[in-house]
């Protein structure tokens, strides 16, 4: 079994040595905190949504990030023509579907982000990613997951479906591509209670797809990043004001051999 | 005369029992620090603005909150498409008029607002919600009023004319239906030098309606939960960056008990 | 020469007692940081973009500040209307031109608010001001640039090509209107890992243009200002999400004295 550890320091630093431009067409909520985040980690984070930039802007990008979280038709349009750009350039993209399922337009917005481009990883909450499916069965939900087992099957099954890497985070994240399973430990509670932690997880993915063709590997080893940084945040911190400041000072000051030691990554 | 302490523990502990969703149509420059607000006082943010969208989102909501910090005539119309579905669901509508006064298309929109939609709550300071009044003789504004008298009469007379509650917040704030009036002392300076804590005041506005049939009662407290949640920030801060998230952490950390022990709530 | 440091005291402590209204039409990523940087060193911030209000809003205000970070069509239409109302009232404007160079949208965004409104000074990094020149020698680029005084010969030049003031900003920040040159020694290497510490910049030469009709004084008085802040806040923080709130409270708490005692202003 491959050592995610390690491979987690090496993306790391090669992230902080290439500083790889990440572009992000993301909810209006956290654009200030993804971006700082992206820069703390080494990244160099760009916002764009033009329709008449997004495929020039997505040329010079390592990756694109694109999130659903405050969508209306025309950013869906721009994310589109973005997502397809970096498919033909073979630009990993990694989509946050932020609040699919919960309405018809971000199910069907998601959808059709995933059937137009060539997604490397979509990212989101348990319910948020089984929505996706459009197997009938699926549709009894995230309560008729009963075990990790029965969770890690479903997942397997719809990475298949989607033909795509599932990052299903929650207190356990799990990282799959219908064939590879992969749980990280890394986190704390408190990440749950500071707007765009999920968003600016999504955004981490994109960095390290940047600089790791192992669209896998990189997926586990930014979820154990930015879980630790989570962690020692909660060290310092006890509510979520201070806390979201000292996440960010944790991904600035975390080093390789750091991570290396602290993630909590399993290959089952 | 009703303790309104009292009130003002039981909400914020059903506030963290129920989290409910609160659906936000608001400005982008606050949109990330009030989400971060609701979740910190425990309930549940939704920023949701896509006119396709803003019905459906409503209906799952405990209450809506407005706001028109950054409006265009776009989001203006997904305000009142929301704010009438809203009103035919009964559920409780506050409104931010920001700006109001100021310009021909703010003053303009807050009026358009109030007259297609059932708003709950008008939030704003004194010379916003003066400038929603139709009776000529308001013209003369917020400098005519030169004591708490007078403030406390020409509130009432508004709040009779608009047939809403009006929150008027400054230094002291005034709650009235145009029937009862309740004075709230809590608060602290260094909120008037942080952007968005009048528009997250009205978030907090919404998520207490969420929890609490009685709009005056809902209103009061949850004006004396934010200004307590600002006396701390300031016990812990003495600078506007520092305080903004020390603010966010006294969200959190008050408890239902010592809400109850340190409101300041008058009833006149 | 004259007493640069002695211009930043009385421009800090002149901002403090009129609270000028400086109106924004920036980026999403930087409108809350923007807007409490502002406050905090004593300005009244509004962001505004509706093109049916900003003519109306741009004329309370002491100066405009355009920033096309997360710029579209219709955002740049709004800024070239309030530009146009701006320069009738001769009203002082100040453009950040984000990612000038980098993508055509923006190059050309950039150079059409030069050329249809009066831009009193433009901010930004030596290749964003590079990419604004029509000289055709000049587009071998900002990597041409080998010295200090080569980086004074060419922006004296375009300067004077362009008939505004330019503010380069890095290390040491250049401030030139062709004529005279003044390099700004303040700052702090951890203003580089906060997103929008550019565009705060900005709206704080912004700031002391309202104050302060030498352009050239105001535009230099303001960097210095900022830089001092980032200093202090260096003194506090050893990473960005700390720092980036130490530099909030560092813009509220620098007085007049301490700026005229550590600007480091030359003018050569």
């Amino acid at each position: 079994m491959e050592d995610l550890s390690k491979r987690a320091a090496v993306n790391l630093k090669t992230l902080g040595e290439k500083k790889p431009l990440i572009h992000n067409i993301t909810n209006y909520v956290v654009m200030n905190y993804t971006a700082n985040a992206l820069l703390a980690m080494g990244a160099s984070p760009v916002m764009a949504h033009a329709p008449n930039e997004v495929e020039e802007m997505v040329a010079f990008a390592g990756a694109l990030v694109l999130n659903i979280g405050t969508l209306t038709d025309d950013w869906v349009a721009a994310m589109i023509k973005a997502g397809k750009k970096a498919s033909e350039l073979n630009t990993p993209i990694v989509l946050d579907p932020v609040g699919s399922g919960a309405t018809t337009l971000r199910t069907n917005s998601a959808k059709r982000i995933i059937n137009e481009t060539n997604i490397s990883v979509l990212r989101g909450n348990a319910s948020e990613i089984l929505s996706l499916s459009n197997v009938d069965s699926r549709t009894k939900g995230v309560d008729s997951i009963h075990t990790v087992d029965e969770a890690s099957d479903t997942a397997k099954a719809l990475a298949r479906e989607l033909k795509t890497t599932l990052a299903i985070t929650g207190p356990t994240d799990l990282v799959t591509d219908g064939d590879r399973v992969i749980k990280i430990e890394n986190g704390h509670p408190l990440m749950a209670c500071v707007t765009g932690t999920g968003c600016t997880a999504t955004a981490a993915i994109g960095a390290f797809l940047a600089v790791d063709e192992d669209t896998v590997g990189a997926t586990a080893t930014a979820l154990a990043f930015f879980g630790l940084a989570g962690e020692r945040a909660g060290r310092q911190a006890s509510a979520p004001g201070s806390f979201m400041i000292a996440l960010l000072d944790a991904l600035y000051t975390i080093t390789p051999e750091e991570l290396e030691a602290e993630s909590k990554i399993v290959e089952s």
